[in-house]
């Protein structure tokens, strides 16, 4: 650096003329702190004060330990947040995106870490947002290890907001999923009640833009709350229900249904030589699905490729599909059997 | 969901009428498998087609390990990326950024994952960002484990992008570090050749709106370089050279020197009865600091917690400084003792 005080005739420039508060990354940093810890688990290792966050690996008992990771957005699902002014569940969206894509191998989720870029960095804000993080963490049973905030003034108008997750979790090595999976299996998809963190874009574009409807009427005709308490209805944590299933039957694969839908993810464990056929109609479709679709007047096609449909969540299941749904219902979800697995090439088709 | 194709006098709504381009997310995939493979390590298990990126702990041989996790992005480093159409190197930055908080905790890097979000998907360009990402991935020794592209429409303008990473690497709980920081110890600074990821809002302003520079034109009057290259010189990874000076003298800390430049970063390696002291003009500054500063008539106490000021790592050294800024030469980073720890209480000073 140079040690002068520089000359010339300009007005001396500061990181807050250029929109960077560090004040209030200060003040967010401690509104926090209180959430964070709220998620330690026994193995998170305080008081260091280093760069990084701290998990111990000393009481794993794995014979043969992998480590999964996973890393996912709540994609723009934040813009129905800002535009309605609601912060408070986001959070728990995006925790559920990695978590769960790392339960769906087999492993139990250790730890996660946020990354929040914003605007302009309102401290009470990230609060709601963490809080939210903190939720989700505290469900899916990992602790919030670390995180970060950063401002972006010029990238990024000052109510605009990114949520970024990563979660890291432990599985053993013969425990890993897919395995296993053959012709023969049975799906059993799991409640999803909303759009999860998903076509985003394609639902705004249909219900706000098209069909002008607004985010603080009803969700639809008749309906007793919001659209914009129907668009952020948070994302259901599978993690631990997937944990129980497998203690009742012998699951071989999860599909986590996110972007690309329940075609996109089941082929993703499917073997070459199967086929799944998920039969429509054979679980019940949330309201919110029907709308987008007439609202947007958006093909069937389109429709099953942007959205969950109402499972988030796919088992293929290799035992009694009923105990599987017994157990998915015993951990707090709905599940219903919509398929099953018949020998083939690895496509996926929703039949009936 | 609705089976029936929907009624109405609407034009049909599909996902690329709302800005997401599957086809191009699916060729971006495509394009940057290489790049991802050319990190692995022997502990990369592949071909399980799961929902996360899965690493064996079975080689570890630590006695007692600790896991270590970071997260950062390049904050709007990517703006001049975006208005130099230079992608290329921007991912050795977003490794370097959190790869370097965990090697500043003492811990081996052991992967990372980044998450792209964009305003519009062009396969090219991600292509060369990840590019980038495998390059400062295998420069760290850390194998690229996962990632997530998402595009964001009605968030980001086309050709804006925001980049995020995530590291994990593991220590022994002994080896952990701060430890062991006292009065006495000596401070040896790693040569930051440019801004790193940090004090972008601010140079920007400065350079481009205050002083009217163009991105173009050359660095400074004089330079053979223009103001783009100067301003996108990769970030330094210094994780192997921080191993390798700790096998050379006892090394007590290592402070990364980031958001909120040398002053704030050593502070938080600083036990409450030191303080650190560092002599101004005990290293060559780069210029592109002191350009900032005239053009912007940036106070001098802005520039030290916006700006790395040519030293992106500052390491504590119990042993011989001498022999620390020897071993950091010999891995290939400029060095030199810039100062020292006194009884204090936890204050850092730049003086002279």
């Amino acid at each position: 650096m140079t040690r002068r005080d520089p000359g010339g005739n300009q007005e001396p420039l500061t990181y807050a003329d250029a929109g960077v508060d560090i004040a209030a990354g200060e003040k967010a940093v401690e509104l926090i702190k209180t959430h964070v810890r709220s998620t330690f688990r026994a193995e998170v290792i305080g008081g260091v004060g280093g760069f990084g966050g701290l998990f111990s690996l000393a009481g794993l008992r794995h014979r043969d330990p992998v480590l999964v990771a996973s890393t996912d957005g709540v994609g723009t699902k934040s813009v129905v947040a800002r535009l309605a002014g609601r912060y408070e569940t986001i959070g728990i969206d995006v925790v559920a995106m990695s978590v769960d894509d790392v339960a769906a191998t087999g492993a139990e989720p250790l730890f996660f870490l946020d990354y929040i870029s914003v605007g302009k960095l309102v401290p009470e804000t990230v609060d709601e947002i963490v809080a939210g993080v903190a939720v989700g963490c505290r469900h899916a049973g990992c602790a919030l290890l670390g995180g970060e905030m950063s401002e972006h003034p010029d990238l990024m108008e000052p109510g605009e907001f990114d949520l970024v997750g990563f979660a890291v979790g432990v599985a053993e090595r013969d425990g890993l999923l897919p395995a296993g999976v053959a012709a023969g299996d049975r799906l059993v998809g799991v409640a999803s009640p909303g759009l999860r963190c998903n076509g985003y874009s394609l639902a705004r574009r249909a219900l706000l833009d098209q069909a002008g409807r607004e985010l603080d009427g009803p969700a639809w005709d008749g309906a007793d709350h919001s659209l914009a308490e129907e668009l952020l209805r948070p994302s259901e944590i599978y993690a631990p229900a997937l944990a129980a299933v497998r203690e009742q039957v012998e699951v071989h694969a999860f599909a986590h249904v996110t972007g690309g839908g329940i075609p996109a993810n089941l082929a993703r464990v499917l073997p070459d030589d199967c086929d799944a056929v998920v039969r429509r109609g054979s679980w019940p479709g949330p309201r919110i699905f029907a709308e987008v679709q007439a609202a947007g007047a958006v093909p069937a096609a389109e429709m099953e490729s942007a959205f969950n449909l109402g499972l988030g969540m796919i088992a293929v299941v290799g035992g009694d599909p009923d105990r599987a749904v017994d157990a998915l219902r015993s951990a707090g979800h709905d599940a219903w059997e919509v398929g099953e697995l018949v020998a083939g090439d690895g496509r996926v088709t929703l039949a009936g």
